[in-house]
């Protein structure tokens, strides 16, 4: 249970990675908005596995379909429901895993918690899941986008030890992101990671990453002091991603070494509105939108699913050796870019929804 | 909208900074448990202000009274109204503010947001807010410990750059954290922590921190996937904390230099059950509890209230300098030990009840 | 569990019958809007027991206190605190029913439930549980008479067999409906209820009786398709108030007996928009309010604590003789009419917000 | 927005009724329980158009497909997805009504709360988008019985002014029910039914009608007060079906001519249980299930869509008179019955997982 997400622009996803299709229900869209197949397929395509080398090979087309909410290429303000049909099951890969359980991955805690699994890994817990998530995510991107020209980049940040060189977030479009294949938008980084990337990969290896995101174009008055601040709901949204370990927004964990007086951010007019000189703050005070550009970092482990042997315990506790033989990726962060933006999207309409009509 | 947190266990508060009152109600606490104001009295001790130099001068006892939901020591199964009366309350002391928004602050934001503010400042984004969350969570915590023999302790691990050295969580407790003023249990680390804290004060400066928590006790299967994952629903609640700007789980964001043979957690038969040999997940694995300690690490920035002169602009945009004169406390951290616990118990005693049957 | 109503304008209540108070937290009231105690208190007048000798004699003065959320008598946008004292506790009155359940109260269902039992009866089953939804929705109401021109107006239309005479319910004022005891606004049917509650009364027995309500000055365009229909959220309303056991809308049960050529409300323009000639509806179409009055009817039942000795089982199951003695109303309509405003006001500024911006 | 019922087992539905199919997700469903597309489909059966000369012509097969969340004929406690395909649309059907709201129908109320609609008519507010709910709550049905031995019974218990005679409704199944067309278990009390319901259709018109429903084996402690006490969310699930117009529980309406003394149910031990010896509570006290049967009836209104030519206005406030061509039913009760079981199931499995492990 907990498949829902968001109080006013509300997303409800199922399926799992194996089964006969993944998709979402979307609860809550304004009516009348323009709305087409592509609008959603642009960023599923920019998730989808084989894209490149430095993907899993599983290769998904993940076509989607709108079964209900639209007609005539506008939003009716009724459920819209997402089909995206599973193409390249293959269940016979992950025979030996029944009755061992891979390290680190959920295979143990979801026998624990149902008693029961999925033949196939995880269920739930798998990348797949995220499809629904993107495509709902891709409406709301396209209302902020339309309503109030809010923009949403995410971009790879550090892979393994590799960091970026400094970006300009204030700029910074989504062709650039899209730019190389790992998705970081400085070339020279971009080179250093994929190389990275490579060796692990041919090392049957994993590596984790940071993605950054910078959502420019709030309003101020966004975020809902007390229990539903702005970062408190962006954390929740990132941390319940795949593979992800940490969330910071702002100056972040770097911040908690400076002094108040280094720290603060000090208002000035701009226009006509008020602005702050820096933005330590990451575009939230207490929680609400200041009208700054709202930028976070999400930190992703490497994945659990290794072709390397591992020495581990099957369901009994024997010591046994695992060699994993599904298909995974070398490295998610270059996948999690538009996973992030998409989810983003959800938090920041349901937010804006709260706070403005329509 | 969003003074309530929680599904089954369910919190909701009430209460400015400087009014008649704050508060709780606590719905769904199951009914027969032993419960005094006493239980819930100690973490409020713990959380209050004045305790030493270290902390606001302000002075409140913060006496909490229970007004329904339990009768003759036991609880009923009726929601818990829980009172903590406003004694301190200095109005007088913010007039300047009324024109200018503190830099980093949420004056600035609700006014924005609401069109009107409390005349004392941030109204609901004070620390005081969080009195009835430590009330409601003390309550959860018992719970945790009498039913599930659950422990949560937490304890300050940085102050600015002053990093506490090596503790070993898997035996800490919490009259070591208590040892000293700065709540860190090593006592050479509290020594230069406490020693920062006050060159800061002295400097009418404020300075960050960090904050780890450990829960020990957890049975696997707690947390539900996929949006309500476990280190979804604390980074939530943590990121829902005032002055938070960063939340991380296990392995956190230095997981991501890692390659998946060095992260992953091997399992191995520890007595009766399955356990892992290292804890790099942190104790989750795809949002559910495996049965190892769920530990993390919470981001304070420095307090934005400070004594010292400040250049920022005034609401019409009016570059002034402000002169801070509220009561303030240098570092947060050793105040927030308390408040990460308890909140920590909110977010484990929702999903113990989402999972199990108390 | 369960102590929580509405959406986006949220109502949670606290408090026994006989502890140390009752009362409510409203989450989601707008900010900037005019609020004094007064016009809280107006509604728990009306409400209040010890009004007439057609009441239980039970006298409390009932209160309220606002404990936050409200600053220089504006709303503050942050959660409002609601706190009435209970004075007039009698537990004593209550001893010889913890060895028997009252027959048709909750005394038995409560005990099965919770292992456990106030005192003092059943808990948050007594009608004082009613005071927090009063309180609450006593600003409810002031909103949407203050924004939008609503008016709601409840009556007694029927003691035991004493059915009113015709009333006009389209120009139905408070003040004719507290022309007299029994809140009925027809002189002649309200002497005839009269008589019988004091008959009733006076044989230490209880009578049933029907509230219906009008509320006038709806847009259209309230209400949610599909689940959380206007008249879907009313009935849960209606329903969760003590004692009910029944609620219709517009037609209701007597519509059933009509044919569609009979029963449909043909559109007709009013002055600038579209009304219907006869409101056969009930003021909703599909879940949604047309602009024509809402109207419905609730059923209440005869009090089930009797004055009476009656046959019944202990919780043992021995058949045993109980004579009650708590205080108790011959007959809760007219003091469940203010109980029926508030919360039908209560739904319907939650689903005014979720349409449209205050 | 709200096309979601229920807590812990909650479904959300979506589909128009002339786009490209409807359906649900059923999130909270327990793992592990045997679960097969038959057993959904034969209460899709029993609700689908074109069953007999009694109901609308419009022939869908209403075949169900499980998307998700089933494997090896096993829930694995993820979501279950439910499909069925729109196969018989015909848009055309509905051209003059883009102009005309059709009396008593929800055209003129989704065009004004989202300024669109869609073509084909009401969109949500069809009875096509009950398919829904009947498919998710014919998997709370099976839960409830081989979990509880909890057994849900309907039945048409009036068609216009003709009343069926006295019905044991302690013994009832739904092969008695379905032993006619008009499922009214009583054969004499259905064939004046049936007559009536044939010269409504025969003059073009429609009639309104009353189901009741039974629910037998419901241990004592199900349902929550305050606001979630069983009666209210069992009013609110049958007031957000299509056409209801009343709800009432146990004595319900008649009940209010009671005084407390008739009333009131008396305990008495039942074997090894105490029990009530009459049932005019309905099988609730104080919002909780007492153990006796639940018994409730719903109120439908006579159809709004008519064969018959109708005296209204058009959008625009012009006198019109509207010739009704769509297919529709004479009278919705035959096929409510379905409709009426698994939304009560909905209600109660909600409710069990509420207060029991599964």
């Amino acid at each position: 249970m907990s498949n829902s997400f968001g109080t006013l622009f509300r997303v409800s996803t199922f399926g799992e990675s194996h089964g006969r299709g993944v998709g979402a229900i979307v609860d809550g869209c304004p009516a009348g908005i323009d709305l087409k197949e592509e609008d959603i397929q642009k960023q599923l395509d920019r998730r989808r596995p084989g894209q490149s080398d430095l993907t899993t090979p599983r290769d998904e087309a993940d076509l989607v379909t709108i079964l209900s909410g639209v007609e005539s290429g506008k939003t009716l303000g009724t459920p819209i429901g997402l089909l995206v049909n599973n193409k390249d099951q293959r269940p016979g890969d992950y025979g030996e895993m029944s009755q061992i359980p891979r390290p680190s991955h959920a295979d143990f805690t979801y026998q624990v918690k149902y008693g029961v699994r999925a033949r196939s890994g995880g269920g739930r817990s798998s990348a797949r899941e995220t499809i629904g998530r993107v495509a709902a995510g891709a409406i709301a991107e396209k209302i902020l986008r339309d309503r109030w020209g809010v923009e949403i980049v995410a971009w790879v940040s550090s892979v393994g030890s590799e960091e970026a060189n400094s970006i300009d977030a204030g700029q910074l479009m989504r062709n650039h992101v899209d730019g190389n294949l790992v998705r970081c938008p400085d070339p020279d980084s971009a080179e250093r990671m994929m190389r990275l990337i490579r060796e692990v990969r041919d090392a049957k290896d994993s590596i984790g990453g940071v993605v950054s995101c910078v959502c420019r174009g709030l309003p101020p008055g966004w975020g809902e002091p007390v229990f539903d601040k702005l970062e408190a709901i962006l954390a929740h949204a990132m941390l319940s991603l795949p593979a992800t370990k940490g969330f910071e927004i702002g100056s972040g964990f770097a911040g908690t070494h400076m002094r108040g007086s280094q720290h603060n951010d000090p208002f000035i007019q701009k226009g006509d509105h008020l602005g702050t000189v820096t933005n330590r703050s990451g575009g939230v005070l207490g929680g609400i939108s200041n009208g700054e550009p709202v930028y976070f970092r999400v930190a992703f482990k490497p994945v659990a699913t290794i072709g390397q042997d591992q020495q581990t315990a099957d369901f009994r506790g024997k010591s046994v050796t695992l060699a994993a033989t599904g298909r995974h990726d070398p490295c998610v962060v270059p996948r999690a870019v538009p996973i992030v933006e998409t989810m983003s999207a959800l938090v920041l309409l349901d937010l804006a929804l709260r706070q403005e009509r329509y």
